[in-house]
C-alpha cells in the first residue's frame, strides 16, 4: 500500500465522480484530509450531512488553498473559470488534475490561467452512472475502470514526471489503472466510445418519444426489447453532455459521420433485403461483446445482470 | 390459479424464449405435458439432458400431433416453412401461435398453410437476453414483461374469441402482461421500441470496430463510457436479426428515416454550438427513463444494477 500521497486533496465540483473520488481516497488513507469545493448549497449541505470530507466550502479559492493536489471535477464548459478562480491560491508544487471526458479544450482553459509553479496533468476515468450528485458517488465506482492521464507531450523534466507518475499511482491506489495518452487521440477514442453512444441514445429516445402514430405510454411499456437500455444513457446529467458535445466538436462530428455512413450502407441493404451483409455484421459485433467482457469492463451476465434478483 | 388450461404443449423452436417457456409452463402447472421439437440435435442433447420437455423430437409433425397448444418459436423467416409442416398433423381445435418480433408477415406466413381447424392466434413476448439456446432459458423471464396477442381482426366467432382469452390467461399463468393489438401497429410499435434500437447498436459496434485511428483493443478497453451497453445488444442471435428486418422492413426503414433527421438536427446544433437546444433534449429524454421505471419494465439502480456485487 502506498500511505499518504498527498496533505491535502481538494475537489471542486463534488458530484459522482468528485464525491466517488474522496469516498475511495478516504478509505484507501492515500491522502491527509480532504476539502470539498462546490457552488450549490444544497450539494454543500449533504456533503456536510454525510460527512464525505473535512472541509466543505462554496469558494473555489480557500478550498484550494494549501492542498498539493487539486482535482476538477465541474462539467467541462467551467474547467476554465473555477481554474481561474482557483490560480491565486494554488501552492507551489501542487498537482492539478481533472476529470472531464475531453482533454483537448480542458487542457487549454486549465492552462490558460494556471501559475507556473503548479504542475497541470489533465485526466479523465472512464467511470461513471446515470446518477448524478454527492449522493450518488460509491467508493467502488473506478474498481477495474480506465483512468486517462494526458500530461504534456515533450514535458521531460523530472518533478513533471514524478508529478505525473505519483497522481498515477493515487489513480491505482483507488483501484483504477492508468494509461497515458496525447490530448487528441483521447478525444477520439472517447468520441466513439462514449460521446456518439451517448449521442444516439439521446436521439433514438427524442425520436420515439416524437413519432406519430405511438405513443410515449407504448414507448415506455414494450421498451424491454432493446430501447430501454438506451434510456439508461438517455437519463445522464444534461449540463456535462451539453458541454461534452461543445467542446469535442470536432472529434464528435467525424465518428458521427461515420456512424451515419455505415447506417446508410445498413438501410440499403435492408431495403433490397440483403439479408447475407446483415448476417455478416451481426456475426462481427458479437466479437467485440466478448472482448469487453474479457477485459473487465462488463459483466458477463445475461441483461447485465438486471434479472438477477429473478433467478 | 387456473390448473391445467392445455393437455399439451409442443413448442417448435427450443431456445431462449421457447425453453423459457416450457420452464415457466411446467412451474405453474398449467399444462398437462410439454413436447420440445428442435432441428438442432446438440440442442435436443441438451434438452433431454437438461430435462426441460416429457419428449424431445426433430420431427415437427411427429411433435405437434396431439396438441392443443402448438407455440413456434423459431426465426421469423422460418416460421412459414414450419407450420407448413406442421399442418398435416395439427389436431383439431388446437391453438396455434408464435413468438416472433414481426407478426404482419409472420401471420400471413402461419395463416397461409393453416388448416381450418385450428385457431391461429399470433403472439409476441417482448422479453428475451443477448443470450440464445435451450440452456439460456430461465423460468423468470417472462415476470412482468408485456405479451402481445394479435388475433383476427373483427373475428368475433365464440370458438374463436375463447381461444384467444385462454391463451391470454396462459400467458398471465407464465407470469406475463397481456395487450391485444393489430398487426400494422404491432410492427410500427416495435420497429421503435426493438428493431431501431437493435440496428442503432449493430450499426456502431461495427462503426467503432472499422474506424481508423482508433484500434479494437480500446474500443474495449475504455468501453465504460457508453459504448459496452450497445455491445450487449449488438450480441444477440444473427439469425433471428436479419430475419427481423427482413420481415418488417417497411416499418424499420420508416421509423430508420426519422431518427436519422432528428440525428442530422443534432449534428447540426453541435457545428453550430446551439448548446441551449441540446440541453434541452437532454432534458427532456431523462423523463422516459423515469417512466419505463415507474412501469416496471427497468431497474432502477445505476448501471442496471451490473455494479451491485461492488457496493
Amino acid at each position: 500500500m502506498p500511505g499518504k500521497l498527498y496533505n491535502r486533496l481538494a475537489i471542486v465540483g463534488f458530484g459522482l465522480i468528485g464525491s466517488s473520488l474522496a469516498r475511495i481516497a478516504r478509505e484507501k488513507g492515500v491522502v491527509g484530509e480532504i476539502v470539498a469545493v462546490d457552488s450549490s448549497e444544497k450539494h454543500r449541505e449533504r456533503i456536510a450531512a454525510l460527512g464525505l470530507a473535512d472541509r466543505v466550502t462554496g469558494d473555489i479559492a480557500e478550498g484550494v488553498a494549501g492542498a498539493d493536489l487539486v482535482v476538477f471535477a465541474v462539467p467541462v464548459l467551467a474547467m476554465g473559470e473555477a481554474m481561474a478562480a482557483a490560480a491565486p491560491a494554488l501552492a507551489p508544487g501542487a498537482t492539478v488534475t481533472d476529470v472531464g471526458s475531453v482533454k483537448g479544450s480542458v487542457a487549454e482553459a486549465l492552462k490558460a490561467s494556471a501559475p507556473d509553479h503548479v504542475f497541470v496533468i489533465p485526466g479523465h476515468p472512464i467511470a461513471g452512472t446515470e446518477h448524478s450528485g454527492p449522493e450518488a458517488g460509491f467508493a467502488e465506482l473506478f474498481d477495474g475502470r480506465w483512468v486517462i492521464l494526458t500530461p504534456d507531450e515533450g514535458r521531460e523534466d523530472a518533478p513533471y514526471v514524478e508529478a505525473t507518475a505519483k497522481l498515477a499511482t493515487f489513480w491505482r491506489a483507488c483501484r483504477a489503472q492508468v494509461e497515458q495518452m496525447d490530448l487528441k487521440h483521447h478525444d477520439l477514442v472517447l468520441a466513439i466510445t462514449s460521446h456518439l453512444p451517448h449521442l444516439i441514445a439521446y436521439n433514438i429516445v427524442g425520436t420515439a418519444s416524437d413519432l406519430e402514430g405511438v405513443t410515449e405510454g407504448e414507448v415506455m411499456k414494450y421498451s424491454a426489447g432493446g430501447f430501454r437500455d438506451f434510456t439508461r444513457i438517455a437519463a445522464s446529467d444534461p449540463t456535462m453532455w451539453r458541454d461534452i458535445f461543445v467542446a469535442n466538436k470536432e472529434a464528435v462530428l467525424e465518428v458521427l459521420g461515420r456512424f451515419t455512413e455505415d447506417l446508410q450502407a445498413l438501410s440499403r441493404h435492408i431495403r433490397w433485403g440483403e439479408a447475407d451483409k446483415l448476417h455478416d455484421l451481426f456475426t462481427k459485433t458479437r466479437a467485440i461483446r466478448r472482448g469487453v467482457i474479457a477485459l473487465g469492463q462488463e459483466s458477463a451476465e445475461p441483461n447485465f445482470g438486471r434479472d438477477r434478483g429473478k433467478h
